[in-house]
C-alpha cells in the first residue's frame, strides 16, 4: 500500500511510520539515525518551541548558547555522567580533508587533533566550566538559563521523532545558592512542562520521579512526566533533574555566600525534545492518518471550495476569501484552491496532515452565508454562519483540543492496572497501559523484571505516596517504599 | 584597565573585544574558536531571527531542518564547492568513546566508521539529496525553504561572531523550474536582506554582486550586502547565490516540465548569520561601551529610580512601576531597583549595555508626574510627561534608530574615494573606507591588488554599473567592465 496507512491494529510501528510518511512530517537521511524535518513537521516543533519559550521566560530564565564541542576530557570529570554519555556518541579527530588517492576525500592526517571532540549529547559539562567563570559571589546567582539546540547521541535502533542519533531540544541549566531553592526549580520546571504537555498537547501525563537505575548520569534526583500511547507503552516526555552539587564539584564552582563563606553550587537541569512530537502522533493519530491538537497544529482550519462552473468558482473563492480575512491572524488558514485535485482527494489530504477543522465552501453555502464544518475527530458535520464565523471557529477547536485530551485520558484510566503478585503483573504487561504497584525499591529486582518482562518502572508518581505505608511489595513481599507505576516504553 | 574599554582610537580590535566583554554578549570558550553567547549577545540574535523570519514567511518561505552531518562524500560531489569546503571542518571518524589507559577517555578504535562524517560547513549538499527524492514534477516546484542551524568552519584565527568556527545562521535553499524564477529569488532575497539591514539594524549598505574569486564555492552569480565599519573596513553582512544547475546537475535533479520533458532544476541560496551582530556592534557603538539599535536592542529602555530615604524610595518604585507598566508590551522595559549599586554606576552599567534610552526617575519626577529621559546616542536630557509616555518614548527610540542609521550613512559617504590610478588608490586604502573605481574584470589583477595593498572587491554595485561604459580601468589601462567598490574586509 504505497499511499495507505496501516491500520494501528494490524502493526502499530508501521501505521507510525505510515502517519509521518503520509503527513509528510519527516524523512530518511543518508546519515544513519539522522532524520529529516520536512516543513510540515518543523512546524509542530517551532509551535512547540514558541508556547515553552515563552513559559520559560515566565518563570524568569533566558536564553543563551554554548558550543556544539566538547573535549573529551571534561565527559570524564563527572564519574556518573561519562558513564552515561561517553558511550555512544560522535568523535570529531580531525579538522581538514585532503584529496584521497583514487578520488574523493579523507580526513587529513595532518590535522589530527591533540584532543578529540565530541559533539554535545547534553551540556552540562561546558556549561558548568563556564559557569566556575561566571560565578564568584552570591549576588551571581540564581543563574537561570535555557539552551535551545541539537545534540546528538549515536543510536543504532533509530526510529523518527522518539530515537534519532540528531535529535533537537531545549535545555535549561540552573545555578542557585540554596538546595532548597534548586529542588524547587526542579519541581517547577516539571509543573510547566506538565502545563505544556496537557493544555497545549492534549496528552495528560503523570508526574513522578525516576528509580535510581532510570536516572539521568550524574543527577541526585530526575523527575519526569510519562504519557502513554495508543499501544499501551509509555513514553517519557520529558525530565527535570536535581543536581545536587554534582557538576558543581567537578567543575569546582562554588560561591561566597553573604556570610563570605565559600560553597558548592547547587543546580538543575530540564529539557523536553523533538521527542515530543513523536508522542503527540502516538497519542491522538487514527487510521486515517495524523489527528494534531489545534494549538499545535501549523495549519488549524483549511477551506475547501466546491465548485462545478467557473461562475461557481468565483463565488467561491471570494467568499473563502471572506472566511480566511474574518478568520485571520487569530487561526492559521489555509485556502485550498488546486483545481486539478478533486474535493474528496482534497478532504483525505487534509485528513492525513493533522488539520483539526475542515470547512467546506460551495454555492449553497455561499447562498447561505455560511460554511460547512467538518472536525478531523469525527461525529457530525455542522453548519457556521459568516457572521459568527471566528466564534463558531473558535468553539470549534476547543471542542477539539478538549476532547482529544480526554479520549487520552479515558484510555489511560481505563487501561490502568494494579497487579498485587509477579504473576497477574506479567499478564498485565501484555496487556499494555500503566500498572500501578507497591514495591520496595530494588535495583536488582528491577532489572531482573525487565530482563523478564521488558518492563520498567516508569516513576514513582509524585502524587499518592503515601498509600505504600504499610504496604508489602508486589514482587519481593518485602516492605513497600513507593508506589510504583510499572510499563512497557519507548 | 581591567573593567574599562579601551578607546577605539588607541587600538580598534581591543575596543571591539572590550565592548563585548563589558556589555556580556560573549565569552571565550574551552574549545579553540567556538564562542559562548551570553544571554545578553544571544536575546540581539533572538529578535534578529524573528524579524527575519517573518520576513522569510511573508515571502512564502517555511522552515524546515537538516542533518547536522554529512557523508564526506557528499562534499565532493560539486566540482568547486568541494574545493571550498573540505579545506577546514570538523570531521567526524568515530561514535564511541572508551576507557583510556592512565584514566580519561578516548574514541574507540572498533567505532571507527566506515565513511567519515563532516559537521556541516552548510547545507547545499545534504539538502539537494534531499530534493531529488522529493521533487518528481512541475507540479512539485518552487520549494522554499528556510533552516534556522549552526554551522562549522575550522578557523585558526577567529574574532567573537565576525568569525568563530561554530556559528549559527539561516540558511535558505530554493529550487525552481525556470532559470528565471531562480534569478528573481535571489534578487528578492537580496532585497530582504537589504530591508533587514537597514530599517532594523539601522546599518546601509551597497546591494552588489561579487567578483569570479570572492563567489561562493558553486555558484554562478553570488550577490551581497557590504556595510562600513566605523574604522574603514568593510563587512559582507548577507549573501544570496544564484547556483544555476549546478547542485542539480551534481545530485541528478531533475524534473518533468509541463511537456513531460526532464530538465534540471534551479537552485538559488541565501544566508545571514551571528556575523551580523558583530557588524552591529562595529557599525554603533563608542568609546563607552555597546551602542545598539533599538529594535534589535533586548532592554529597549531602563528606569533608574533614584531615592535617598525609604519614604522617597517607596514613592519613586511605585512611580517607576507605572511607568513600566504604562509602557509595556509595546516595549521592552526594565526596572533597575538596585539598592547595593549606586545610580553613576547602573548609569555607566546599561550604557556599556546598548540600552537605547535611560528613564531617570527621582522624588521632583514624581511630584511632577514625569521621567527624565536619557538617549544612548548623546545629547541633551529631557522630560517625558507620565501621561503621554508611550507616545514620547516611541519618539524617543525612533528618534534614535534613525541617528543610528543616519551617522552610520554619512560616515560611508563622507569615507567614500574615487581614485583614479593605483598610485592614489594605495593611499586612499589607507584612509579607510570604500575605494569606488572603474575596472576591468580579472582575476589575476584582483589577487595583486589584494597582495600588496589587503583591499578587496566587496563588489560590483547593482546600481550605477551603466557609468563604467567608455570609463578605462584604473589598474590596466584596458576597457572598464564594471564599477567596483574596494576596501579592506573582514
Amino acid at each position: 500500500m504505497a499511499d495507505g496507512i496501516t491500520p494501528r491494529a494490524s502493526d502499530y510501528s508501521q501505521w507510525y511510520l505510515d502517519v509521518i510518511a503520509q503527513a509528510e512530517l519527516a524523512d530518511y537521511s543518508p546519515v544513519k539515525g539522522c532524520m529529516v524535518f520536512r516543513p510540515h513537521g518543523f512546524a509542530i516543533w517551532d509551535l512547540m518551541k514558541t508556547d515553552l519559550d515563552a513559559r520559560f521566560k515566565d518563570t524568569g530564565h533566558v536564553n543563551a548558547y554554548f558550543p556544539l564541542l566538547i573535549p573529551v576530557s571534561f565527559l570524564s570529570k563527572e564519574a556518573e555522567h561519562v558513564e552515561g554519555f561517553a558511550k555512544e556518541c560522535a568523535v570529531v579527530t580531525h579538522h581538514r580533508l585532503r584529496a584521497a588517492e583514487g578520488g574523493g576525500v579523507e580526513p587529513d592526517p595532518a590535522s589530527k587533533l591533540e584532543e578529540p571532540l565530541v559533539i554535545r549529547p547534553t551540556s552540562e559539562t561546558i556549561i558548568w566550566h563556564m559557569y566556575g567563570q561566571w560565578i564568584q559571589s552570591w549576588r551571581d546567582l540564581p543563574i537561570l538559563i535555557n539552551q535551545w539546540a541539537n545534540v546528538v547521541r549515536w543510536e543504532m535502533k533509530t526510529r523518527p521523532f522518539l530515537r534519532t542519533a540528531e535529535f533537537l531540544w531545549q535545555e535549561g541549566h540552573t545555578a542557585h545558592a540554596t538546595r532548597e531553592e534548586a529542588v524547587a526549580e526542579t519541581k517547577q520546571m516539571l509543573d510547566v512542562y506538565e502545563a505544556f504537555a496537557q493544555n497545549i498537547l492534549a496528552m495528560p501525563v503523570v508526574k513522578g520521579v525516576k528509580s535510581a537505575s532510570e536516572r539521568f548520569a550524574g543527577a541526585l534526583d530526575t523527575y519526569c512526566i510519562e504519557a502513554l500511547m495508543q499501544n499501551g507503552w509509555a513514553l517519557q516526555a520529558g525530565t527535570s533533574h536535581f543536581l545536587g552539587q554534582n557538576f558543581a564539584k567537578a567543575f569546582d564552582v562554588t560561591f561566597q555566600n553573604t556570610e563570605g563563606v565559600r560553597e558548592h553550587v547547587w543546580a538543575t537541569s530540564w529539557g523536553v525534545s523533538t521527542r515530543m512530537i513523536g508522542a503527540v502522533i502516538m497519542t491522538h493519530s487514527d487510521d486515517t492518518g495524523l489527528v494534531l491538537p489545534p494549538k499545535v497544529a501549523p495549519v488549524q482550519v483549511v477551506i475547501t471550495p466546491i465548485w462545478k462552473t467557473d461562475a461557481e468558482k468565483d463565488l467561491v473563492l471570494a467568499h473563502a476569501d471572506k472566511v480566511k480575512a474574518a478568520l485571520s491572524p487569530e487561526f492559521r488558514v489555509k485556502i485550498d484552491a488546486r483545481d486539478t485535485v478533486k474535493p474528496g482527494a482534497k478532504y483525505f489530504e487534509w485528513e492525513r496532515k493533522g488539520v483539526p477543522l475542515r470547512l467546506e465552501i460551495g454555492p449553497r453555502d455561499v447562498a447561505g452565508d455560511s460554511v460547512f464544518a467538518a472536525p478531523r475527530t469525527g461525529g457530525k458535520k455542522f453548519g457556521i454562519a459568516a457572521a459568527t464565523i471566528r466564534d463558531g471557529v473558535r468553539a470549534a477547536l476547543d471542542a477539539i483540543q478538549a476532547e482529544l485530551f480526554q479520549r487520552a485520558l479515558t484510555r489511560r484510566t481505563e487501561t490502568l492496572r494494579t497487579s498485587v503478585d509477579y504473576a497477574s503483573f506479567k499478564e498485565d504487561v501484555e496487556k499494555g497501559g500503566f500498572i500501578q504497584v507497591y514495591w520496595c525499591d530494588d535495583a536488582a529486582n528491577e532489572a531482573t523484571i525487565k530482563e523478564e518482562t521488558r518492563a520498567t518502572i516508569r516513576c514513582y508518581p509524585l502524587e499518592g505516596q503515601e498509600q505504600a505505608v504499610g504496604k508489602t511489595c508486589f514482587y519481593s513481599g518485602r516492605p513497600a517504599t513507593h508506589v510504583a507505576l510499572f510499563a512497557r516504553a519507548y
